[in-house]
């Protein structure tokens, strides 16, 4: 792990790394291949190094995070260890959403002059502690300064040959499934955004709302099972909303879906979210929410098999057509709800 | 490949990178180890795939460098396709330090609402030629906006199990050498801050210190000979500069390094500046000039045969203490010339 900065590097970083390369577990790719770290942020070389035995699928992706520019972080919603945990999140999810094993995270971190070291400490911690619920270890990247805190990461993982998801695959007749409700990070922004306090929301779901910024999860051991399976024709991750994920994997995979709108879970604070503002509250599930949920696509047969291992919400199916419809309740058909995230870039999260 | 921003990724990136994972060729590490991009930044998924056939090590790092921030770019002296072409250069020599073949490299762009087209396409050229020089296909990353340009990579390589080269391993007697003279790029930064200018430095010199920025070369075929000779015992690049370099291997290796000021290679145009600016020439070699060179150890006879095959320039040796020196050609010895890096963030480039 380079840095520029010999003291933080010392008293901080070392003691948080050591014998990481000697105590990090094997990854068990399948019977005939695996994935040991041989030399990680503790080797402090030009280069974390793997051992790679047998065959194997590699997966890599990188994640810059707006970090001290989220506006929950600008309004003094998230401390610098929410930022830390985020960045993996941010990053592990991308693994997740191929299927694949995490096997370590580059984190990029630079931080400003004025940046005190217990604030630098407690990014650091949540890197370190975020790397830990999700299995990736943080085997190095690079430290130094910059005029403010910028941070990026790099997430590398691993499954069987054959076993990455992609977008690409969606069938007609499968059926499209998330892991989990969707919109509580957009949530909780356009209701701290509007400044608007509600006793009743405070005090029954702003810590909902605020954990899916502060303890976002990735979704680490689904992408594994989606992966194992077999089954799983197309996934992505929910990181630029739903209605953006759900278009994504109709046009990848050439084909299109039916969203129906009875099946699409609402998670109470949203609900009451959407209540207090007077907005669509699907609006708030399908737009501009970076939740870090897996939209996935399979033979129904598959999905009920899945249904025993992970939680899964089935919203809609593909269509042999290349229409993203949302069925009303009562009948009509209309787009899906929901701002983009790509068009808001600078009002959004990620 | 994420994008924020649909209109430069349709029109820009996408043409860039068209076929690339049909057109990649496949990285043969040994008779039994092998790999293949299975999904690069053409796919545009959560992240790119390797197929990894056989036994190998994975070598991974990333550098974040300034880009805008190169005293060189606010000087003018820089373009953004420099930009792109130094960041991909920074992030293979840490593959290639560790004796690798490049396999892939992530980009981290982010830039500001008021860049151009032209000069986002520029940047995303360079990033694109100096993988081709490098034989290191951009296979993905994160593209988007911030109220700045930001740059940063991860780049990836591989080599035979075993074959990773560290800098930990130099032992007495050993001989120390590096693959070109150092000094060009702080010999190019101390010209242009003095803003003394020479018509000769101008005339013979300007051009080849200001290719050091414009064009560094990450020494990859270096790097993969050092590893195929099998008895190189330490290696690590120059960009912290040659002092700290030196320093760094003699501290992991628990050795000392004796360093012979007769044959440290003074690159003429380090000279000129030198003499123009009444310059130790050694300090500038020595110094925090960000060059991409190898330094590595290895016994005398592994050396004989490496120069058959790499340039070199045999510089020291190591010693069994634990000292740095550079043995004067008076006799005398003295510590290193030059200022470390580390201690010179804010003044210097990478």
């Amino acid at each position: 792990m380079r840095s520029d900065e010999p003291t933080r590097l010392a008293n901080i970083i070392t003691s948080l790394f050591r014998d990481q390369s000697i105590t990090t577990e094997q990854v068990v790719v399948d019977e005939t291949s695996t994935v040991d770290l041989v030399a990680g942020a503790d080797a402090q070389d030009d280069c974390a190094v793997f051992r790679m035995n047998g065959d194997q699928e590699l997966v890599v992706g990188s994640d810059y995070v707006r970090g001290p520019k989220f506006r929950l972080c600008e309004m003094g919603y998230l401390s610098e260890y929410d930022l830390g945990h985020y960045l993996v999140a941010a990053n592990v999810s991308d693994i997740a959403a191929m299927g694949a094993h995490p096997i370590g995270l580059l984190s990029v971190v630079r931080y400003p002059p004025d940046m005190t070291d217990d604030s630098f400490e407690n990014l650091m911690q949540g890197i370190k502690d975020a790397c830990a619920k999700f299995r990736c270890p943080n085997i190095g990247g690079d430290i130094g300064s910059a005029e403010r805190l910028i941070l990026s990461a790099s997430a590398l993982g691993t499954c069987r040959r054959g076993g990455a998801l992609f977008r690409t695959g969606a069938k007609p007749g499968d059926l499209v499934c998330i892991t989990s409700p969707t919109g509580l990070a957009g949530a909780a922004m356009e209701y701290l955004r509007a400044q608007r306090p509600c006793a009743i929301i405070d005090e029954l779901h702003l810590e909902t709302m605020l954990d899916s910024w502060r303890r976002p999860v990735a979704r680490v051991d689904e992408g594994i099972a989606l992966s194992a399976c077999r089954r799983v024709t197309a996934c992505q991750d929910t990181s630029d909303g739903l209605k953006a994920t759900i278009e994504c994997i109709a046009s990848a995979s050439g084909a299109g879906i039916a969203v129906f709108e009875d099946s699409v879970p609402v998670p109470e604070p949203a609900a009451a979210v959407a209540r207090h503002l007077d907005l669509d509250p699907l609006g708030l599930v399908f737009g501009d929410s970076v939740d870090f949920e897996l939209t996935f696509t399979a033979p129904s047969d598959a999905v009920d098999q899945l249904r025993n291992e992970i939680g899964l919400h089935v919203i809609g199916e593909v269509t042999d057509d290349t229409d993203v419809v949302l069925c009303r309740s009562d009948g009509g058909r209309t787009p899906l709800p929901g701002k983009a995230w790509k068009h808001t870039v600078d009002e959004a999260g990620g």
